[in-house]
């Protein structure tokens, strides 16, 4: 007897299917469907094929609780992110939900504000939750207590291993010693200003950009055009703009260490009466769509979310063997139009 | 004996309190912080008070799986949306989530993208993922089958009540009209375009912004630029005013129906040559952060995001009575640059 047999019972119109529909349509007993679903218990391979059919054709979704019950686990991954309406965290976001999705994982996404508190409340928040792992940027793990850690976690926006926790970051110095390379190489700037956001890392590591914007100038012989730290914003790249160009010897070019800080800067540079790129070139780094429409369109070193959303999802699911395993990946500098290279006017570079 | 003696138990650097350490630091039984915890049994007021002071000492937080179990409840709240990412959304997810942390309930952010089918599958999870209660921006209400709707919903973003579900909106008709008798009455513009997003709503209701529009085009005088309908983004924003501007008799201000839409004028009127708002006034509406650091900055109808998270949190954890109950908060004109208004330099308005 065919599956699709008008005999057999079919869904009932706006009404989620249940194990007892899975099992009436395929002629077995609820409790083959739920051995077919455990895989706790062999069942005839032509039982099984009736089963995994009916599931389909019904459009079966296990319930959760019960499947949270049986498992052990709920299907729920959490995000933890500074700022979840930050651009770059908000794509990335995105990006996590939709990989997370593919695998039958729902996010929970909640902020931090980057504060340690916050965060550990979350952290053990979701595990009393339930949640079955955890995604977090967070510079704050080294003062988590030992049951902060008694969930999977994994670090994304890691400039650098960490002990005891897998990681995922980009190759952040690279990127930005190519993208001050191409303003010196390229354009001509002689004089290249960084701005970077205020850094909350207890352990005061050092911020890679400028690791990568000093090689560019050691390489390439242009000077210091001074370094700005702001707060991680657009607000903060207008005052970080402001201090550095109030004096004399203003720079030809600035690197902004995220598209927020460089947006903050065009919107400086046009209040006080500066061209970009033509009196200041701009790169900036994140590569959000917002960075893409900006007036003139940001020059910025992608980051390359989507290799960092599967990665952190797949380490975070099945945690990699080794103390502090660390997966980075390479920016990718997007040339539009802030650093002085010409685009094409009526089209949209993204 | 006081609660703080040294000879009581003081928690454990690093571990998160136990019901068993509050019960031997209040020295009661278990049971007694089982009671207090969920009101279930009478204890004395001495035993009451010392079990909530070392739970306060403690920072004792109760475990949300017992407590899920107790109450029946999870203390997470869904909040669905079409994307996210839009800064418009990205905001008012935030506000939602503060709004619920203050009420004890975390929040599960999860995307449509505008689509019935994933929107129908998300309500579906949520529930049996035992969330208490789903926020979510839809038109789609109407084609729900009757088991989406046993959870407590409440949908954002609604131009009008709908039947069967508490809704909360913005009055868009009243402060696109004022935003429009302002592009005409303060700085003499004869004929406004109109650049709406296309709507996914099956009932094909006019979006009340159209109404507000022609309502100050009758009050005014002024002639209608056209009307152009994209897709809700920057890049629609570009489509639509190069369609608008293309003709002979092009309109010299345009309002756009988001700050997206908005921000994609400012570009595509660069592109063309021309400035605003000298040849073209634009005005958007939203308010999000981004549309306060454009070049120039744009006058847009900020949406009462504050007033909407907290209707919306409020009216999903005690629903309303009445069937479609609905509130609608006003809307507020930020002026900025874009529409023709001066703004002193080196200052940001937001």
């Amino acid at each position: 007897m065919s599956p699709s047999s008008p005999a057999l019972p079919l869904p009932v119109p706006g009404k989620a299917p249940t194990r007892n529909d899975v099992a009436a349509r395929a002629q077995v007993s609820t409790a083959v469907v739920s051995y077919v679903m455990t895989g706790s218990k062999r069942v005839t391979p032509d039982k099984e094929r009736r089963v995994r059919e009916a599931m389909a054709e019904l459009g079966y979704r296990p319930n959760n609780t019960a499947r949270a019950l049986r498992t052990g686990k709920t299907f729920v991954l959490a995000l933890l992110l500074p700022d979840s309406s930050n651009p770059y965290f908000a794509e990335i976001a995105l990006r996590i939900e939709s990989v997370a999705a593919e695998q039958g994982y729902g996010l929970l996404i909640a902020n931090t504000h980057d504060d340690p508190a916050t965060e550990l409340r979350l952290l053990r928040e979701m595990r009393s939750r339930g949640a079955d792992g955890v995604i977090l940027a967070s510079v704050f793990h080294a003062t988590w207590p030992g049951d902060a850690r008694e969930i999977p976690l994994v670090l994304i926006d890691a400039f650098h291993p960490v002990d005891g926790v897998p990681s995922v970051g980009v190759d952040a110095a690279a990127s930005t010693r190519e993208a001050v390379q191409h303003l010196v190489e390229v354009h001509g700037c002689r004089s290249v200003a960084l701005i970077l956001g205020a850094s909350s890392d207890p352990a005061g590591n050092r911020d890679p950009r400028q690791d990568g914007w000093e090689q560019a100038l050691d390489a390439t012989g242009a000077r210091s055009g001074g370094v700005a730290v702001t707060s991680w914003s657009r607000e903060g790249g207008i005052t970080a703009a402001h201090e550095l160009l109030a004096g004399p010897d203003r720079p030809d070019a600035i690197f902004a260490a995220s598209d927020l800080l460089g947006i903050g800067v065009l919107r400086a540079a046009a209040d006080l009466g500066l061209r970009v790129p033509q009196d200041l070139a701009v790169v900036s780094y994140d590569g959000s769509t917002e960075s893409a429409f900006s007036i003139p369109r940001l020059t910025t070193v992608a980051q390359p979310i989507g290799d960092v959303a599967r990665a952190a999802v797949a380490a975070v699911l099945a945690p990699p063997a080794g103390d502090g395993h660390y997966v980075s990946f390479p920016g990718q500098l997007l040339i539009r139009e802030s650093c002085g290279c010409a685009q094409p006017p009526h089209r949209v570079a993204s």
